[in-house]
């Protein structure tokens, strides 16, 4: 069988087979991307589903329209524009089926073979794969501690003649959690005007904040209608009904919808409908709330276990300030090596190259999850990791 | 902006202008292609989804796997081995997000820009639409009423050097409502082996038979590994749930993955879960069969009311043996005029331009569903095409 010549390039995903171990109870898993199941509200999401199916099910069962249902299209822009400074003028909110939809439909109305994305290297695999599957060359511009270095974007921009989509989770990024800095929002924004390059600006952990101030997003200073918003319902409601949103400008947003009406015609109309009924019956806010604190304190566990169990000077770690993930750097180890000896003790972790543009570059970062694991599995993983290094198991 | 060469190039749906005017409640719809919202089995569904929310909300509201729900996936195989004779070795079953996404994701994994898909011509808009997105050429053969013309097909096949997939809806197809005899479904398989291009069978509605014989799926009969079989719970439980499945032989599967995982990572579990119970507690083939009964007899008005309010002269009609659709020719009408003057007539229809390769060529012939207007919506819709026809009004 012949395949298409961008499905052809895509590898499995380097981590499937990392998740493949996770079937085993036995493994300790800081490897995953899933919020804490203990926040999934579903006593509550159970009364508004009662309710669907007894008085609306013509409604809720029904084919619904490709742009997303109504009432929960205008929740979404009046919770953008009150939470995230999102103005409505100008732009659509479409409801998707997950953010990672968002990532999709974009690329494949901005993006022909060839063109550059550029991106924060590292960053979110799902991302980078799917813009693979549309041939799209890949250009990653180092991150440091306040989001990614301004001078290598603009070098980027100079030098990729085919610069079409500059990829961005600004705030708790993923894998690194660390957030962009309002000054270097400003400066990315300005770069992305000057050279004519479309923003896609992905947050799917921006109410996940724990400490720190909030800083705005980019797409609230996108005067000039150049910013994809990308939001999900996956960390702060839950990731299996698949539901997310963009905020697009209105141009763009008429092409999404021709995408998506061929890719799924739309997002499951149930679901919907049951956000914008528990938006509409819950405070929302509070319940985020809980949310925060719950990973501000496992948050407080992994840095406090990796800096009482690994030695100051075998590492650096980031500092996140909300989110689900901290990056740490093990001083002369290779990642890749490091995550296989760790299976073997029974913890799992990702290691970088998962997360960077060439998938066979050597380094010695990995990511570590901390909203899944329970504070026992926690402590535990962490320990085993510290006993490898320090030569003890 | 500029836009993807894939995406610049397609217009929104010629009859979205037409589904406009359907959020005007005084206008009879025929034009949709929705199922009878009375045959929702909502009360069944409420129960199963009760008991997940109750009993397994960490597992119904988290992240799933991108094959699909496991158990899900193993009824699916066992109910297509069982009513179609597809065979599960050398297969793979996956869980769509809906039978959508099959057509999409199939076109993503072997169509480059400039190859051709052959399909049926008329076929169902949403795959046309969805192969001009990847810069496929279209090639129609001309149907006729034991499905599509396999001397055509094979001139076709020997003139098209890029062909690609070739796209059918053997059963109840749409917009025709015919259905390919046994005898040409084993010519244009043979063809297709012969030729080497890869059959999505698209099967909708292969479970609605109300009259004839049952006719084996295309895919009864692939020893080659070269059919994709699609299928929807659209139009048998609930088409705003947004699951639909494929079977693929193993090698095509595993690419579908790849696309899937990076499109929307997987398929609602929450609702993957609810089909799987639902499956498993009721008798799928007892609902299904009421739902045979009901569009038997809607079937049934809405040929008595053609041949009743038209005189036969002026019109050719298909004869469906299930499904949803009905296709009309009204000899010397231009169905673009006429589905114009009767929306002023509160009477919505499909074009059959919407159906074509060529969107833009003339047609005498247009859609008629009758699975979702009233009985009396049916009557009431065919006489005012009737009378403008007629030329009393």
């Amino acid at each position: 069988m012949i395949f298409s010549d961008n499905i052809s390039g895509v590898k499995p995903s380097a981590i499937r087979e990392i998740f493949k171990v996770l079937g085993d109870p036995t493994i300790i898993s800081l490897a995953g991307g899933n919020p804490d199941p203990t926040t999934f509200p579903a006593d509550k999401m159970a009364t508004v589903a009662e309710e669907l199916f007894a008085k609306n099910p013509s409604g809720s069962l029904q084919y619904g329209v490709t742009e997303g249902y109504a009432p929960l299209r205008e929740q979404l822009a009046n919770r953008m524009e009150q939470r995230f400074g999102i103005k409505r003028e100008g732009n659509t909110t479409l409801v998707l089926t997950g953010g990672q939809q968002g990532i999709d439909l974009t690329t494949k109305v901005l993006c022909n073979p060839g063109d550059t994305v550029i991106c924060e290297e590292p960053s979110f695999i799902g991302a980078l794969n799917c813009f693979r599957t549309y041939g799209a060359k890949l250009r990653g511009i180092p991150m440091e501690d306040d989001g990614l270095n301004v001078e290598a974007l603009e070098t980027a921009l100079k030098e990729e003649k085919r610069a079409k989509l500059l990829y961005l989770i600004p705030t708790f990024q993923n894998p690194m959690g660390v957030t962009m800095s309002l000054e270097k929002r400003k400066q990315v924004y300005a770069l992305a005007v000057k050279y004519g390059i479309t923003i896609l600006e992905d947050n799917p952990y921006g109410e996940l904040r724990f400490s720190g101030e909030e800083i705005p997003t980019i797409k609230s200073f996108d005067t000039e209608g150049i910013v994809v918003y990308c939001g999900s319902f996956s960390k702060i409601l839950s990731p299996g009904i698949r539901i997310g949103f963009v905020s697009a400008p209105d141009e763009i947003a008429q092409k999404l919808v021709v995408a998506k009406q061929v890719t799924d015609v739309h997002t499951n109309i149930f679901f919907q409908m049951l956000v914008s009924g528990f938006l509409e019956k819950y405070d929302l806010d509070e319940h985020i709330e809980s949310i925060r604190k719950l990973y501000k304190s496992k948050c407080e566990c992994i840095t406090n276990a990796l800096d009482k169990y690994i030695p100051a000077e075998k590492f650096w770690r980031s500092s996140p300030e909300g989110g689900i993930f901290i990056y740490c750097r093990f001083f002369g180890e290779d990642a890749g090596v490091l995550s296989k000896k760790l299976v073997e003790r029974k913890v799992a972790v990702v290691p970088g190259t998962a997360f960077n543009t060439d998938e066979n570059a050597k380094t010695e970062y990995v990511r570590l999850n901390y909203s899944m694991p329970s504070y026992e599995n926690i402590e535990r993983g962490v320990k085993i990791i510290g006993e490898y290094l320090n030569g003890t198991n």
